[in-house]
């Protein structure tokens, strides 16, 4: 890591605690690298996200929630794969520096890697137009990972929480007037990635993705990569009110189906490990041999044809 | 990791080869994590460097010169702890998609990683200014990394290669009539990682850093980090006729010790160890107990206080 002192002084003040939290972590921010033991039957899990100023969220979002919303994605990749965070670094871009920004935006950060035993063990602070990127570490049982790859016709489809809750949010933020914003401002502010959720399907779930573009967009990418379908059940899907009073007032029913930023997972199981699953779910469809994604809605079949938000396009 | 299906296909289409060439790869790009193994008796070590238009390279860089530099100054990391490379990460932050400059960066980038067998596991490619970061991740005999904190009064202080030709390549790039700008303008453009050099200081080298900001302020880090001092040679620097023809025109003789971006080795042994060195180096000067960081030069010792680039300063 090539930072100067002033850098180092920099990410020094505002984000090296001490004592370091996570048992893995054998060196952290402060040499060039930094050191990670991984214990006997684990693989690592490696994620990395960007976000950009402009493009990934508003310019003048309140700092600390995109430090907690900055991990939160990358926890969210981890949690996916059903591996145990371990820690982060963190590449930060900024136009100048800012106390009063850097000190919101590392308590956001630092707050949820707390929560999580995350310990920040590097990076690198440029100057230039606001970009962060995070790579985030974790632990995971050698040969356990949950991938998209391995979906089977017959599993049944879950999805932990609620659908559709930050994609308000972010209505909401464009102007959509929702008599009760709290919460769904709160989901696409500062959403909770499902770290405890994904580790325990490790061993029931045949396959898992974490719903950070949309449910039909992400599906998709369980569908492609294991060759198979799938039917959603409309009726099944978990609506708050708030999302159920907007597709009411609005018509806008695929809204919950293709918004992006809901940060919950979304895995099949087969019928006969269903008992096992010990978390919050809904069972929301079911994997078939026929490829494409299907919904099931007011007595009919149709054929979901959805993207999620997409950069060069 | 939250890239769209278009965003795959462009990493896909530009950075991914098969099959993966390094048995620690389990899992590369594709799924929300890539998947690594450890080997028993060995650590991780995880560096990361971002590099922004303008701020560590002109607009209009040859995007195959770039490529390459910004995998080589994240392999250079893993090199001065002493750790082999085998994987990267790389977040993308770009305009607008060009293929020609995907094409020429992506050759520039992958070429290098080939050379050391080294996989890229995973990405972010977004919207916005030019912005690159790589994470980087190699291994190292547990307990046995190189770090700047272990240098010991009485140590030799030697580095691999030559002083200075990278930040002559700089001031031919700013404007300085060199007679023969060829080998300074390759090794500002495209520095070689010290790998191998690297790997065979395990066992033998007390401390150790790479020369990304310049000689007096990365010796620096490890006086700092050890709490020691240390007096240079002036005589024994390796200088090449260029950068020697640059000082005598110029009168700049300061260059070569504060100009960043050689990306050689400077490191540390014990004068019983010294013996034990296989690879070419010079023997530049000697840790002393006294702190600060002083210069033996014609005949005098003078006090350096020399800084590398500062962002934000």
């Amino acid at each position: 890591m090539a930072a100067q002192s002033s850098e180092f002084a920099l990410i020094k003040r505002f984000f090296t605690r001490q004592p370091i939290k996570n048992p893995s972590t054998r060196l952290g921010v402060g040499d060039d690298c930094a050191l990670m033991a991984v214990p006997d039957g684990y693989e690592l899990a490696i994620t990395t996200d960007t976000m950009v100023e402009n493009v990934h969220f508003f310019a003048g979002t309140d700092p600390e929630q995109l430090g907690h919303k900055l991990l939160a994605v990358n926890l969210s990749d981890l949690a996916s794969m059903g591996a145990r965070p371990v820690s982060v670094t963190l590449a930060l871009t900024l136009p100048g520096v800012d106390d009063d920004w850097l000190a919101a935006f590392a308590k956001g950060f630092l707050a949820l890697a707390e929560r999580y035993s995350v310990d920040l063990i590097g990076g690198d602070t440029t100057s230039g137009p606001l970009t962060m990127t995070v790579q985030a570490m974790g632990l995971v049982p050698r040969g356990q990972a949950l991938l998209r790859s391995t979906a089977k016709p017959g599993d049944f489809i879950y999805m932990t929480g609620c659908l559709g809750d930050a994609g308000l949010g972010l209505k909401i933020k464009q102007g959509y007037n929702c008599a009760n914003p709290g919460a769904a401002l709160k989901r696409f502010n500062t959403p909770d990635p499902a770290c405890e959720a994904g580790q325990a399907l490790i061993g029931t779930a045949n396959a898992c993705i974490d719903l950070s573009d949309g449910l039909a967009g992400d599906l998709g990418h369980i569908l492609a990569q294991s060759k198979v379908g799938a039917c959603l059940n409309w009726d099944d899907l978990p609506l708050s009110a708030d999302v159920l009073r907007y597709i009411k007032e609005t018509g806008d029913w695929r809204m919950p189906l293709c918004a992006g930023d809901d940060y919950e997972l979304c895995f099949t199981v087969s019928p006969e490990k269903a008992g096992q699953l010990s978390m919050e779910c809904s069972r929301i469809g079911v994997i078939e041999s026929q490829p494409g994604l299907r919904l099931n809605k007011s007595g009919g079949i149709q054929s979901l044809q959805v993207k999620g938000f997409e950069h060069f396009s």
